[in-house]
């Protein structure tokens, strides 16, 4: 037994993985040996749930089928589809992702298997569901119902048309499927780990993907880039004449007095996050076809007064944050898109946690007292 | 960087705490320096609960106070209550306190907060309705109500009452008390790792309560209680003359065939269990009370059967399962039941988690392959 904690775990390898690989050092990120440069722009998400989930890039005839596979996983529940409109008019939105999905393995028709094969459809289902969860319930707190869903269009393009209501241009999909390749898989990220921590007990996906989206509700994990939007909207509105340079004033104040500046920094990363390349060229297209660059221009000034400052790089919350600004995706929604991303990974790793399973049951070290004596209520 | 992973994190000392403390060789386990000997049939389950939670043993003036509270904390909301009808008829037990629990967030009055002040309030809350949420769910799945909760009673004897619909005799109530209190907490098991692992990332107690019922709800962990009783069950049903010759012979049958016998053995004591200790007795004096003590009879040839071919003592689930069938709450039920009484000890870690907090995110050994090259699908 060991004999100090590792708190947090910051040293400890927790698992085996074949899914991704991290060189923190060169800032490469590594799917199933694929660089995500490689794969930005070139792979669809579909292409990197299918490569995460099914372990190797599909044919055309494999991702035809995983596509009509997706299409068909869209159709919500009549639990979800019931409870739906009380819980987007009394839960905020990842409170409210997290019971969607705990409602929607009522209806899995593989509830009732671990096995490879029902787990694979169920990884399925609910990559295909989740995008679907989060414009319908964007839709009924606004009193609505989500347009229907297109079964001809992927997901980043459906999930645009269902969230707006209005198709999106198509280079605006394109760039916003290249977001859900960047978030799809990043290691042994808080929220995985918690999904292997649940399905190595042998609980079933959904339990293991409810408990992940939990735990990237916490402001550590996920919200950051929703916390990256509102800061620069917050000092947009309070410097409308001179925003880039109040971002430098506002950044060099909060660094004096020793706050943090979301999006920047990663544990893992010693230099830029490579996701955060892609995100930052995005941004900048986004912008200038938008007309209004100011908030990739009042980016762009965090980025180098931090840098300067700080030595710390943007990471993939940075960038994320006005990308989807442009994109009309409502801030407060920044994070279950994350979560409609991240599903392709969390998926996969309850496979990989299933197909080679151990209970994962840490030891803890007692720093409490010691050798007390109960006194019984009434003498007390 | 360990350069070697720890499958399970089994000699990894994950977390530092004052909760609760095990002696695996002496067989001893302790709730803040209070060994468990000493609070089973003396402490009750709102004074552990209360001291878990709280610190201290509460004076007498506390424990009223906490009383009041828990009785208070008893009213479902309506996001609950309206969606209850729905889920009780679609989900199974464990499903369904994973979902009802996500709902309750909704309604929770310090549900903004993460603060020491919120989320003593909010354990105490979850601890009023995780019994409540039990009792409605079975009499939702049956078409019913439960009957009102008797504000009077305590959690063990309330919770009997509306699971069966009329009052216990003391002695079963005082029983079920103490089953409470042989549960609460168990250091870093599976499902309070989760919650911690959750928690870590600054997420919100309902979200790590969550994350533990949906680890609980995997049979290497929760469950077995259920499995045992199910077990027995079978085999007085196939052998209704001999039942206890016939768990003999089934057990060694078993035991050739290299299958596991469940409610045996543990990671963590390599002798008797103690909470074992306690439950055999109450099984027991349950079953005498009962007229027919068959089950303990069959319990008590299963224990010498395995210990004598295997060397294995039984665990915390093996004479739970008899306890709960004598005090008739039905076997679906056994791992609701824990969650009822662990739900103490979830909230307990997540506040020891949230004052002392780093973000849990371990490191994970890259197994797949590298370098490879993607392929674009036009020329697949």
């Amino acid at each position: 037994m060991a004999d100090k904690p590792s708190k947090g775990l910051a040293d400890i390898i927790a698992a085996s993985t074949a899914l991704s690989d991290i060189d923190g050092r060169a800032g490469l990120l590594f799917y199933r040996g694929y660089d995500i440069h490689q794969l930005a722009g070139s792979a669809t998400f579909e292409e990197v749930a299918y490569l995460l989930q099914r372990g190797h890039p599909p044919s055309r005839a494999e991702l035809a089928g995983y596509a009509r596979e997706i299409a068909a996983g869209r159709a919500l529940g009549a639990l979800v589809t019931g409870c739906l409109p009380d819980v987007a008019g009394s839960q905020e939105p990842m409170e409210a992702m997290r019971t969607l999905v705990s409602l929607a393995s009522a209806e899995d028709p593989d509830k009732d298997s671990n096995s490879a094969e029902a787990n694979v459809h169920k990884a399925t289902r609910l990559t295909a569901q989740q995008p679907i969860l989060v414009a319908a319930y964007h839709a009924a707190r606004n009193g609505g119902k989500a347009c229907p869903a297109e079964p001809e269009l992927g997901v980043a393009a459906n999930f645009l048309l269902q969230m707006r209501g209005s198709p999106p241009a198509p280079r605006e999909a394109e760039i916003f499927d290249t977001c859900l390749v960047l978030h799809a898989d990043h290691t042994m990220n808080a929220s995985t780990f918690a999904a292997r921590v649940c399905a190595a007990t042998l609980s079933d996906m959904h339990s293991a993907v409810v408990a992940a989206i939990g735990t990237l509700k916490g402001p550590l994990h996920g919200g950051a880039n929703e916390q990256v939007m509102r800061t620069l909207a917050e000092i947009r509105a309070a410097a409308p004449d001179d925003p880039v340079d109040a971002v430098e004033r506002e950044v060099r104040d909060r660094l004096g007095r020793g706050e943090k500046i979301m999006g920047f920094g990663h544990r893992v990363y010693k230099t830029e996050d490579p996701r955060a390349t892609h995100l930052r060229e995005m941004s900048r297209e986004l912008a200038e076809a938008d007309g209004d660059d100011t908030y990739y221009r009042m980016s762009r000034r965090m980025e180098e007064t931090v840098l300067a400052e700080k030595g710390l790089y943007p990471n993939v919350d940075f960038f994320a944050a006005t990308v989807y600004h442009y994109l009309q995706i409502p801030t407060d929604l920044f994070t279950p898109v994350f979560s409609v991303s991240r599903m392709a990974g969390w998926t996969a790793h309850v496979m990989e946690q299933h197909a080679d399973n151990r209970l994962i049951r840490p030891d803890s070290e007692y720093v409490g007292e010691r050798g007390l004596i109960w006194t019984p209520l009434d003498q007390r």
